[in-house]
């Protein structure tokens, strides 16, 4: 069943001992989240703990400071940006047994009882956000932590599209709440370790261009990931932007190596070309600016070409080439 | 005189054929305060002409579309974004004979007979868009492409320590007014010429490192900005801030070759360290995690070493290392 705030924030007066759980792969957005929803009950005297299947990246530490350990036994589980249970790998039955969900994924398969949903919010945090202010509960700079972090984080601070007037206004006022907000952007945006930038030399040292320039493409092969150490997923996955960034290109492709045999393709274009469409012709998805896809059985050349060629063809259907 | 809000838009009303200098190597808040300010006198039935001593680079070409070309002889001279009037270069006497200033550096030399200033704010543009509001001319999407623009650059889009809550809400206002801001946010802070990517790569290939990883230093050689065609002086100031981002590092060295024998340091720090007074020492300056001083009359080696060495006894100092 679909709630408004005003249902959510009654709810959550109503019940207690509250589990709170975040999705697998934790980004900026579902670690604020869970940490200022949790905190806040808290703060109300409630009984609440915030769980995630995976460990959170140690850079999202000062969010931790937002609740602190308590000792019950949980009767209520609550989801916050978790738009599928299967997110919640381990904790996938755990989540089935959800009685609230907050989210802004369109895709939301409704699995809880009862769901929070706006797909118009850049992330989950602005529902958050507004059922905290709906149980009086005011942000202190812990709380206005969490919520700078997951606004800021799901806009590439403030810089995609997704971005509304209503996310920078909870930014401003969490800032005037105290929100670290300096600091909070260098560590998640800035800051790189130096396996990182060696990442980042080596696939850009081979960027190949199709297309007389309108497409680029980098490959990371798994044996580059394997030989530096101090990388991680997310290093990894910060790569996909890069070759859109090159002025006259209106397709990146960022083609990683996966495990036994996988490769996954990152998409990424102009106003001009709907990455999602070329992506769905090979299984895949996405939005608009932004898509992906996989390519199983073959070698890296096969994927190449196969993804090489479906951009090729739609720059041409589109007139650009 | 340093004047207010009010009393600045009361002498826009009441003058007429306004000459609007920017300042040289012009950035995004001081074309965005020129063509903002220009296009609201226009909708006011004024004569009015923004003019910068430089070219305006073409990735702003899309503010030009704010104003429209008329044909007058200007009387009256303001100044948008200018501490100096030396920062009008050639066009420095007609600035001299500015009437009215609006600006946001506490350097301000108070040249004109009025001055509008707020250090707080990030961006100039933050008083223009106050003084528009007392003008009354509604923000159209042109004029909300200039604010936005503005206050987006001059922060780093909201990620430096100068954003406010103020800066959030004019943004978010600007948005509203319907200000492009993805593609602008692409255009500012995403898109790279082929040639910035072949000077980061060769910048980022020898990083040094000092005092245990604690301080990192790029040098950028004139032999290497002479050999990569397609490249600007942005481009290779925007390689200021790349060291103090690799992790474990509290001051990161930009050491850049100029003409002449001359070289130029641009220091970025950590919270622990002040910038400023380590450029102090060698007839610099600045803010505490920004700073810059010059070198002159030795080798790159011996700029070098000095500035190393000033920074290693910092860190000393400070008990980091």
């Amino acid at each position: 069943m679909r709630i408004d705030v005003k249902t959510a924030a009654n709810f959550l007066m109503e019940n207690n001992d509250y589990l709170i759980l975040m999705h697998a792969s934790p980004d900026g957005d579902t670690v604020g989240c869970g940490h200022a929803l949790c905190g806040a009950l808290q703060r109300m005297g409630k009984n609440a703990r915030a769980v995630c299947p995976d460990e959170i990246p140690h850079r999202f530490d000062y969010m931790l400071r937002a609740v602190e350990a308590q000792d019950f036994e949980p009767k209520t589980v609550i989801c916050v940006d978790v738009a599928d249970t299967k997110l919640l790998n381990k904790m996938k039955s755990v989540g089935d047994t959800a009685r609230l969900c907050i989210d802004h994924h369109q895709t939301n398969t409704d699995y809880a009882e009862m769901t929070l949903l706006d797909s118009e919010c850049a992330a989950a945090a602005e529902l958050v956000y507004e059922v905290i202010k709906a149980l009086y509960v005011p942000f202190d700079k812990p709380l206005a932590d969490c919520i700078y972090t997951s606004v800021a984080t799901d806009t590439g601070c403030f810089k995609f599209s997704n971005t509304t007037s209503k996310t920078h206004r909870i930014a401003a006022e969490m800032i005037e709440c105290g929100a670290d907000f300096a600091r909070i952007n260098y560590v998640n945006f800035d800051l790189k370790t130096r396996g990182r930038i060696k990442l980042e030399q080596a696939v850009r040292e081979n960027i190949a261009y199709f297309a007389e320039g309108h497409i680029a493409l980098i490959t990371v092969p798994l044996s580059l990931i394997k030989s530096i150490s101090d990388i991680d997923e997310e290093d990894v996955g910060a790569l996909s932007d890069f070759p859109r960034q090159i002025k006259g290109v209106d397709i990146g492709i960022c083609l990683k190596e996966k495990k036994n045999g996988i490769f996954k393709v990152s998409l990424r274009s102009s106003e001009r070309i709907n990455a999602a469409k070329i992506c769905e012709r090979f299984g895949g998805g996405g939005h608009a600016r932004a898509a992906g896809c996989s390519f199983e059985g073959g070698t890296l050349a096969d994927a190449e070409l196969a993804i090489v060629k479906a951009c090729c063809e739609t720059l041409e259907e589109s007139g650009i080439k």
